[in-house]
Formats: structure tokens, C-alpha cells, sequence
């Protein structure tokens, strides 16, 4: 069960009132990187988890997460404060106003003007928040990766925007959230150290004689060598084939007799070549065969 | 520029049409885990890569999922192969047809014969693939992360869908596709690996007051101890409490008198207690402090 | 700031595994009408409030239905438990697996448990939460009114859900759950009926001549007389008109004499009647005029 | 069935083009509180009704709405109509005509314009229209709520449209459409009265125990009091506790032996502390109880 | 404007409820190639155009397809009417509710009698129509083109749900609305003709030198020689080359000095070849030059 | 297979960075009628398709256009290059950096540095691809009328965009994108011509009685006669009526006597006119006939 309490987990003073700066900090409300998605990875991991350790941790930072998304939210309700009740009370003139709301050169915040002046869950080119950004998959040695690398691309988006304000106050509190972000991918790192082995994921080994192979699928020159395609653990292939399995490198499936004859009926209407086989690509009446 | 061989990376030999399994492998074309998703991952990074290295192993890697996206949509294609005839010739009486394509309980694989039986780009459920999938955010160290994960969690998908096919040729074809996800994970994990420092990502430093903190936020039992929360480098805070930056955790902005004066007017209209400012708050008259 | 209790605000009891029915239940974790829906309708209204009691009305139902998001995941979670240990661990012939997932005739649990059997921010139907759901536009007495209707709706998918599971302990829960629905709508309209005058919302009135008009639009039968279309005050107009205004009921505007020489010169080229001034439908040299 | 009449319900006069008023405007031409998600509301509502009364005036108010889609589209293309030309012919430098288009500070209307002008169905941020903006469930005390919170969002968003332009013809059309929703609102709630008790909505009562309990979950200050969390028919909780039933707060599952044998095989996998069963949460061997 | 008649364009008459019939339906409701995807196509292009025949006839069709929608829409609601009120009035036990409403393996239309029973503007799968399936784009000739396959598209899906109903009544209806997409493919082929010339599409000519090339770029077999690739208008180039050009092959950009600087910073921190010129790829020092 | 060669089809040479022009070329990587579109069409169809000479057609095209993809990714990365350096090393203060990156007037692509500098997979108004666009039904004449579509909708962006730069290089590349999307509509016309015959799509005849009319929907004026209303082949309907196949126009469905009782019980709580049939419509009692 979840509590409330009124008090942010982390002060917001914000110097002045500025909707196109609002609607940037937007992404990490409602954008991919942002607290809601977090939020949301953690506590659906969470809910499925059975071990009790890890329970524990992904409750523990979803609530955090979810305090997050509050402050964020209320830096960006701080900075629409202004242009919201200007908007419903027609202070200006329609021109004035207009012009004021729009700012210098930045209109999607007119939108989310438009739309209230409150934070809306929306990134800041006013997408709407998707769950297709939780790649929670349910197995622990996969989903810490993906939480491992989900705080550090939140942590590369507040360092952009404290690059794009001068608020002190925005600054500090943008700050603290980029400074949790390292925190948690710390608890995140340790983890998944805790679970040994941890790679690969799951139960079932990989087939060996795939395993090690470093396919050089773009050509054209000298290849860059790193210890990403050559050195231990891995084997340089500099001219990949395909059919590596040895077989034609076809797509073959053994139909039945009738669906066999449904299907050059079919070619018979709309085939440009007739004469050939629509189920093998082979000539007509040429059987499909194992390699 | 991109080159085709119309020869498969692997070759794909499917003993019996099966439209209900079709349906299910739609979930690494055309889901969040799958070849596309995947592809397009790597090609966006390397489109935003100057890195010479960087960009080369993101170009090889990028360029094996397409490929292996031919592989996947040409099992797809095989196994609806027979049921897109029939119901394209309409070889049986209605009823009959509608109970064939429906097969043993399994109906998106109607909708995806209905949609004509090739491969649509849309997962296991039918929801049609979206770059919301795609996570790139053009910092290396946070990408080659998101790869990281994004070949783990693809792993267990294929581990998963192995499991419920006993078709031999089906087998061998995800074997290949699932060993070729851990081959790329290793790749990414040296490339992280290569660039030193490589935590936190990106330039700005971690405000070290908040950096090492565990917060408990999940209370009602006894704390789960492990390095997670505790230990080197993290320092467990057993009773969190708002407003950790010392002040009052409520949220303010600086309006310009004019626009205070709308907002009481607002007030006066829609508010259940006018008494009270809704600048800051605090009651009509009371100024906002700086804690 | 939220605080998390590890105990459920309501216990959850489920008798047996049953993917099929987890799958159902999603629709109030991930659905239009679910819980992470209502949460995040009052939160983001609660953010942009600033009147002190509608915001601690609308933190105590959010924080409130964050907890509900929690009881309803338990239960998938609990209802996919073995379908999911199954599925990771292979313990029975593929086929047999496949069909013991499968189960009987349902099959967006496959992808479900495909995914990893937690429950995923979906609804039933497999389609991902997206903020679209969420209609908050920042206006007290609309937004109230769209939750009243919200609070409605939940109620009634409850409804349906309680009467296709003989599951006690589920029923219960859900019984919970749906309970709560109505108590959330009753706070709702109290709040709504404390802003006085809350009809029509916002500050601008509707122009008279047409605030009262029933314009009967769909024809071809006696009309049915109801309070909704004649009475006090709604005058039914039996036989709309197009171009109520009395103009010409034609779409003008004024364009500046190059943008009107360019228009002809792309008529030229792409009209089927050249002849006709492409600016404003009339012959060629024709004004527009005010009607 | 629809039949369309060449002249529009009101008449379009647009003073001068303005693609960024145009882009502000599409808001309510392909936005969620736009006339399209209304038209498909009502309209969808009336295909599954079967009371006679309320399907006519459902379709009478779906077959309005369509024709303010028409109302609000027209407005939109006479303001993009010279900016449409002025691309396709390349009237001027590139260099101009960038920022002829590109206007004043609002760029989404550059899309917009390089869309074709005419009136896309998307926001005001160019976000597409959805259908997970239509809310309606098919229960008709729960879609007249939806219908009259609809309504009343409309209401002010066209408020806000006139609120930001001064062009006399565009703010009379605004005004109508405005105006049609507060008439639209009207029925729709005398249609809800006309239903005898509306409240709660379907069939299923509430559990009584909880029917009335507000819980006060959000804390750290002085409640705010007011007739939506105490006074009749509701009563305040003023510190809510987990598990209202009075049971542990936990979930549990009756799982068959088999299953408990793979959950705890994958346990020894992954688990982080594997002498905890994974089923219960509980040390192994210890039962899982009904409280 | 718009009115409507009571009475469908063609009568509806259903021989027995079947919800599973209903949801494949859903395709031709809410799906891609649906009714409400044509309507909404043919009303975008009527809004946006200039020319008054253009305008008449997409009007018209646009008007008609609205109507089909009304059509297909009855019919699922038809076939949904029982299971709707069996699940509203709970007239079974839960089990055999369960049972009845999901039927023979088919678990989509759960989710939609779930949802009320009456048709949701969803595809097949249960995915929410998106106006990103409308790809008007307000030039004629191409609108045009994009007509003419839409309504060939929707002409098959009609065929491929015929061939899966032996309902007599709904297969009229079906037949009915099939042979309407062909009689407007056809006036969308005439008004594509009547606009000379109408190819290629637009205003700018193609640039003479790679406007008849054939790029043979998929390789590894005896290239298939049609028409499509060689013969009048189409040269075949069989080892299709990088850099058509006559370039490097490279993308440069000239930056000014103080940006090159910023990225070499930036390469410093990051890049696993430091040596490199971020910007150029070159080695450092060398300049980007023209080739 | 795909290989990848490092050189691009076509030299990009840009010549200054322009973050505002990067963000309208997304309309041609990830939007609607971008080159992953095109790709991805032609890539389905073509891993669907049986026919040889067909499917190498579509291999050789969506090979070329996922090079296109490269060509327009590679301009986007050079227009942003210096802004992302910028806004990574902090180059300048930050009031300094929001306006150099948020420039003349275009905000999205300010979300568009945020998100990294390098192409997202997104229009220009910042949504991200949906395989919604990709319009691949599985039968030929079908699809390649959608592939000759979808090169005219191309054509005509590309125009636009060509027609807003004044960056010869980019202009270069523009036109080379643009001249082979008019190749390609070609070869799909070609092929598309090689299959006779191909109109109607299908195999199913249309119903005669209905395939030549054009039914004059949109009324209110003098009728505009053209090729596509009158004339060979159809044939001018002025006055259209509901019911044309002689019946009632209404909708019915035989229902199961239980099945009347439920909804008779449910009409009571819920109708606002009880004595009327829900299932039929009619007054109670009056049985449902065949016209």
C-alpha cells in the first residue's frame, strides 16, 4: 500500500514563471527517460518478483520514482503557473496574449498551455507516455540490465536540461534527481553481481559454434579492430557468408497435398511467372528436399 | 548503402504449417524485443556516431539483425503459408474454413491470416511495432547499456519461444537467433568496457551528499539487507523523509504582481477555499519565503 | 513524497493458477478504466492544483488507486505463477507446454506469459497503457466531471469481471476494488457541487441564440421525445438548417494578392476546372464577399 | 445512414491566413476533446444501443459533432491555404519561404504545412488521433457521465481557442461550436436523470463496509475538510491501514506440487537468497494459510 | 453539414449471435483498411481542397463510407447483443459465463464484450484505430493514387471475411459493402485520369540522370527479368555502386571552429579512438574537403 | 541476407549545421512517408511473397530505400553535430545554450538535441514510426497499388522539403531521393501492369447491381459532372436512399429465447422507454421478420 505525504521529497523554488522551459523538463515526466517510466518499470518488476531481496529493492526505488515524477512535476505546474491563469482569465488582449504565451520561438508549450497549464504526461514534443517504454521482460538477470541502463540514459537527460537553465533553484533540484539516478544504478550494478552467473540470462546455453563469432557485416574498409570483434571471447569473421549452417539459405515448409494445389491456384491468378512452384520457388513439380 | 543476398544468414526448413505459432513468433519481428527493434537500435546510433570504432561495430551488428529479421519473417511466412491459400481460394465451406484458420484456441493468428498471412510488423498480440521501442539517446555510455540489456532480454524471448515449438527445423533457426544475441552482448559489454571512465555517463559529477544514499521507501517489515542497500559505496537511510534538502518541501515560483492579481480572480471563481492564495498556498497576503 | 507499505490495502487469496483469467484482469491494470489510469488522472490534476483542498482530495484518491494498481498486479501475478516457472524451466515436452499454456482457447495469455508473467501495462487485449487515457485538461469543474464518469465506468468493468471468475477470494478483492469506485465517485460529486456556480464550466457564456437549441439531426423516423430534447430549456428544432449564422454557410478568407496568384497558377496545373477560382470556389474573378 | 449538405451548420470567414493560429486550432479537429473523438463517442455509443430513445439522441448529437469536424477543418485550411501554395510552387527563395512558413516562433505548423495544409487528424502538437480517446463502455449511466464531462471539456477548450485570436469571424465560429457543447451537455444530463436510480451505475451493490470510508492517504498536514471526505454518506479515516480485510497484506496462491518443484528449481537459479520459497514469500516448507 | 437517416444503406439481418464473428468484423469497424480509416481519408482531402469536383466527389464517398461504417457496426453489435446482456445480468454461474462468452478459442472478443459489447473502435486484435493509418496528404494526383489502393485493400479484406461467415445475411451485406470499394476505385481512377499530366506527382522534375536507373541491389542469384526492371523507361544496372555521385561516399559538414573544438573535447572524454577527428572521421589535423 | 558497404548510395556534403532544418528532414526517416516505411513495406511483402520474379522486385527496393534511410539519417546527424557538442560540453551559459540550440523560431528540435543529436526514429513533430503506416496486405495487386501510392506521397515531400533549403548539398541529395522514388513508381506500375487481369482485386466478383453506381451523397447543390460520377462505367444516382436492397433498413439478429428474457430483464433497470424491445426495436411483443 502506498502513503502520501504532502511535503516533496526534495524542495522546488523556481525563480520565474517560463512555459518553454516547462515544456523541455516535460521529458522527464512523461518522456521515455522520465520518472513515470521508471516508476513503472520498477513496480511491475516488483509486483512479479518472488524473491524477497529483490522485492524489496524494486518497491524501494519505485517509490522513490514515483516522489520524483511529484517534484519534476511541480517545477514544471511552477513555471505554467503564470501563463495558466492568464489564459483562463483573457487578461490581455487576444494578440497580447498570443504572443505572450507563445514566447520566444517555442509552441509546443502553447499546447500544454492549451491543455491546462498542468503537467501533462506527455514528453517534450507532447507524445503521450506509452507503456511500450517498460521493457520489463520478468527474468531478473535481464530486467536489472535494462534498469541498470535505463538510470544511466536518465541521468544523460538532466544533465542536458541543467545545461538549459540558469534557475538556481531548478538547477539544485534538477541536480538531486540526476544525482539519485547514479545512486539507484549503483544498487542496480550490485544487484545483479549478487546473482552468479548472471550471463547469459535464462537456462539454455548458447549453440558453441555461434557463440564466439564476430560477423564484419559492413564493408568497404579496412575494419576498425577493438576488443569488441577480436581477442578473447570473440572471433573475427572478416567475410560473412550466408547459410552459415551449410544449407541453401532458403525458406522451405512441407505442405500438404490440398493446400499445395490451393496455392497454385492462387499462382495461376496472380502469378507473373506461372510456371514456377509457389511453394518451394522451385520449378513446378521440382519437390523441396533437405539440404 | 545496404546490399542484399537473396541466400538467408540461416536456413529455415518448418516441418508443418502451424498459424497459432506464427502468431507467436510475430513477438521478435515485430515486438518490443525483436529483430526490428533491434536493428534499428544499432542503425540510429551508428547514423549519430562519430567514433570511427563505435560506429563499425554498431554498422555490423545493426546490419546481422536485419538479417536475422529476414530469418524470423521467413519462418513466420512458412508456417501461414497453407491457411493464407485457403482462405485467399476459398477451398472449404465457410464454417469449415473459420474453424481451420482458427485452429486449437488461438485467435490473433486470425487477424494476422486475415492481414494476409505474411509477417506484419506487430507483436505476439497483434500491436503494430513502434519506435517508442527504440531507446538511443546518442551517449555512448548509456547506449552500449541499453544494448547490453536489450540483447539479454532478447535472449530469454528466444529461450521462451524455443520452448514451446518442438520442430526440430524451428529449433535449430531460433538456437542460432538466440546464440548470435549473447555473441552481440559480449561485443557491447567490451565496447563499454573500452571507453574509461565509463560511470557515471556523461561530464557532470553527482552531488556527493545524495550520491551513496539508500532510501528505504518501502517500510512495514523488516529491511531485506544486501549490497544493494548496503555496503561499499551505499549508505542505508532506514526512515526517509521529505524535503531531505533541509526545507520546507513545498513547491514555489516568483509571479509578477499582475499575474498574482489573475490568479486570485481565478480563485474567486473556482476555488473551494478563496481565502487562500493559490500563488503559494499560504494564506491571502503571506508572502513566499526562501527556506 | 510517497511512502510504500510491503502489506496490499486488501489481502489477496487466489485458489488456483489461471493464465486466461490474468489476462482479463489486466484490463484494470493496464486498461482504459484501470487503476494506473485513475492514478495518474488525479495525480497530474493534483500537481496543477492549487487550490489546498481539491489537491489533498485528489492526492488521497491517487495515492489511493496507486495502491489499488498494487492488489490488482498481485492477483495477475499470483494467476501466472506457474505458467511462468513452467515456461523458464521447460518442464514438460514442447507440445505439451504449449498447450498447457495455451489452455483453453485464450491466447493473449500466451503472449503474456511469453513476456515473463508479471503483469505488464497492458489491457486485455495486449494493447500498451498510453497517457491518451488520461483526460485531465486543468479546469476544477470539467475535470471533476470526467472523474465522476471515470470512477463509473471502473465501476461497471468491475462489474463484468466479478461475473466471469467463481474464484471467492478474487471475488472478494475485486468486490474491494469495485467498492471503492463508488466512494471515489460520491467524494467527486460532493467536490463538484461545492464550486458554485459549476454550470457551464469556465469563464465564458455561451452566446444564447443557440445555447438551448436540440437540432434533430438524424431524421427518417417519428423523433422519440425526451427530457433530453424538448422541455425546459431545450427547444427542439425539428428540421436543421444548414448555416444557422444566415450567411452563405461557405468557408472564405481574405488572401493577399500574390498567394491568390500562386493558387492559380497550382490550378493550372492540378485543377480539373481551371475555370473556377481555386481561393473561393466562385468563377474566376469573383470576390469573396461578407455575407 | 449519412447524407451530407454542400453548406456548412456555420459560416467560415477568416479575416487572413496564420498557419500557427491554424496548428493552435487542429486541437479540436484531431485532439482528444476534439469533434472527431466526440462524433465517435456518441456514434459508438448509438450502433450498440438498443433503447430507442437514447440511440436517437445519440445519433442526433454524433451527426452534429461531424458536421463541427467540418466546421473546425475549414476554418484550418483557409488559414493554411496560402502558405499551401506558396510551398507547392515555391514562390519565393528558399531562404524566405522557410521563414515565411516557419512564422512567427511556432514550428509544429511547419509540419503541418509540409502535410499538405489541409487539416490532419492530429493535436495541436501533431500528435495523431486515437481511439483510445473514446471512452465508451456500453453501459449508459457510466457513457452519459463520460458524455457530459466530455462536453464540458470541449467547453473549455474551445474557451481557451478564443481566449488567443482576434479574428472576428474565427471567434464567432469558436463561440458557436463553444456554445453547442453547453446545449449538448444539457441533454446528455437530463438523459442520465431520465434513468431512475443512476447511481451506483450497473447492478452489482457495493460492499457496505467500505461503501462510505474515505481514507486520507495523503498525510503530513492538517486535513483539509470538506463535504467530499466527511458529513453525510462519508466517513473520514483519518490514519487508513493496510489489509481492511484484517488479513497479512500478502498474496498468496494455491499452487499444485509441480509447480511449487519448477518454482523452486528456479529459484536455485536466480534467486538472490534461495532459502526462501518463492511461491509464498515464506522460508521453505513453511504452508502457505488462509488468514 | 451532415444528417442522417434512421434507416442503414443496406438492411442488416443476422441469423444468430456469435461474438467471435463480431471481433474478426472489427477489422472492417476500426482496423486499417476499415470504414471509418476510408471515411475519415476522403473528408481530410474534401476539407483541404480547392477544386469544386474534387471536393463533390470526395465528399460523396466520404459521406457513403460513413455510412458503411453504420452498416458493419450494426452487425457486430448484432452479433454481440446476447453475450452483452448474459454478462450484464450475470445469468449464469461465473464458471459457465466464463465459458460461454469466450467460446470456441477465441479470446478478443472477451476483451470486447468485456468492453461492452457494442463495436470499440479497434482492429481485430483489439488495437485502437490511429489516424496514422490516414496518409492524405493534400496533393491530388498523389491523394489520388493513395485512394485507389486504399480501396483495393479494403475490397480483399471483405472478400477474406466473406470466405469465413456462412451467415446468408451477413454475407449480403459484406458483398454489398465489397462491391462499393470496387465502384470507388473506379471514380478514383477516372479523377486521377481527368488530371493531365498526373505523372510523376508534384512539380519539380526528377533529376534526368538516375530517373530510369534500375538498382539491382539484391543479390546472389540470376537476377528475375520482368518488365518491372528493364525494357521501355527502366535501364538495369547489375552491380549497383556506392556514391552514385561520383563522391567519397562520406557525409561532412562544415562546422565553425569553435564547434570542432566542443566535439574534440567531447572525443576526448568519450571516443575509444581519440585520435580521430569526431567530425570528419579523418585523422586529426586533416580538413573536409570537397570532392 | 544484408551486407552493409560504409559508403553511402549518395555523398552528403552539408553545409553548416542547421538543428531547425534536421528536425523537418525527420519527416523523411521516421515519419509517415519516410524511407524506414518504404523499406519496411516492401520488405514485408517481399518476405510473403511466393512469386520469384516478385519478390525480387520488392528485395531490390527495400534494399535501396533502407539506403536511403542511411543518406537522410547521415544529413540529420551533420545538421545537428555542432548543437549536440554544445549542449554536451555545456559550451556556454545556459541561457546562452537554450537559445543557440532553440534558435529562429522551432522548438522541436530542441526535443530533438535533448534526445540526443542523432536521427530518432520520429516525424517532424517529434512522434515516433508506428508500423501502422506500413500498409502490406498480402495480396499483390493490392500492395503494389498501396507501394505506386506511397512513391507519389513521397515525391511530393520530398519536393516540399527541397523546396525550404537553400544548402546545395542537401538539395543535391534531396533530389536524388526524390528522382528514385519516381523510378520505383515506375517499376510498381511495370509490375502491377504484368498481372492480368488485376482489377478487381481478388478473386471474388462484385455484386452487379451495385458495382456501377455513384451515389450522389453530398447534396445541396448543382452536382458537379465528371469522368468519376458519370459516364462509362458508372452511373449518376442523384438521389440516394437508405435500404437499396429493398428491406427495412433496419438491423436484427434472431437471439435464443433466454437471451430475450436477459435483455428484457436488463431493459428494465436500464431503458428509458421499457415497453419497447430492446432486441428488436419494436414494441414489446411484435416478432422480428424477414423483409
Amino acid at each position: 500500500m502506498f502513503i502520501h505525504n504532502k511535503r516533496l521529497q526534495y524542495t522546488v523554488r523556481v525563480a520565474q514563471p517560463n512555459p518553454g522551459l516547462a515544456n523541455l523538463l516535460l521529458e522527464q515526466f512523461g518522456g521515455p527517460q522520465g520518472e513515470l517510466a521508471a516508476a513503472m518499470r520498477y513496480f511491475t518488476q516488483a509486483v512479479g518478483e518472488d524473491d524477497p531481496g529483490r522485492k524489496d529493492l524494486l518497491l524501494d526505488i519505485a517509490t522513490e520514482e514515483l516522489s520524483h515524477l511529484e517534484i519534476i512535476g511541480s517545477i514544471i505546474a511552477m513555471l505554467n503557473k503564470g501563463a495558466k491563469g492568464d489564459l483562463a482569465e483573457a487578461t490581455q488582449s487576444q494578440a497580447d496574449l498570443y504572443r505572450a504565451i507563445n514566447g520566444a520561438g517555442n509552441d509546443s508549450h502553447v499546447t500544454q498551455v492549451l491543455f491546462g497549464g498542468g503537467p501533462a504526461l506527455v514528453n517534450s514534443a507532447g507524445v503521450p507516455w506509452t507503456a511500450a517504454y517498460v521493457d520489463t521482460i520478468g527474468e531478473p538477470t535481464a530486467d536489472f540490465r535494462s534498469n541498470i541502463a535505463a538510470e544511466a540514459r536518465a541521468k544523460i537527460v538532466y544533465e542536458r536540461l541543467i545545461n538549459v537553465t540558469d534557475d538556481p533553484g531548478i538547477q539544485e533540484a534538477l541536480g538531486f534527481l540526476m544525482t539519485r539516478e547514479v545512486a539507484h544504478q549503483k544498487s542496480f550494478e550490485k544487484a545483479l553481481y549478487s546473482i552468479q552467473p548472471n550471463f547469459p540470462s535464462g537456462k539454455m546455453p548458447p549453440i558453441p559454434e555461434y557463440a564466439d563469432l564476430y560477423f564484419k557485416m559492413s564493408q568497404g574498409a579496412e575494419p576498425e579492430l577493438g576488443p569488441w570483434n577480436q581477442g578473447k571471447g570473440l572471433e573475427l569473421v572478416l567475410d560473412p557468408q550466408p547459410a552459415v549452417d551449410g544449407g541453401s539459405g532458403g525458406a522451405t515448409v512441407e505442405l500438404p497435398k490440398d493446400q499445395i494445389a490451393t496455392l497454385k491456384a492462387l499462382a495461376r491468378r496472380t502469378m507473373s511467372d506461372p510456371d514456377i512452384d509457389p511453394v518451394t520457388g522451385a520449378e513446378l513439380g521440382q519437390t523441396p528436399q533437405k539440404e
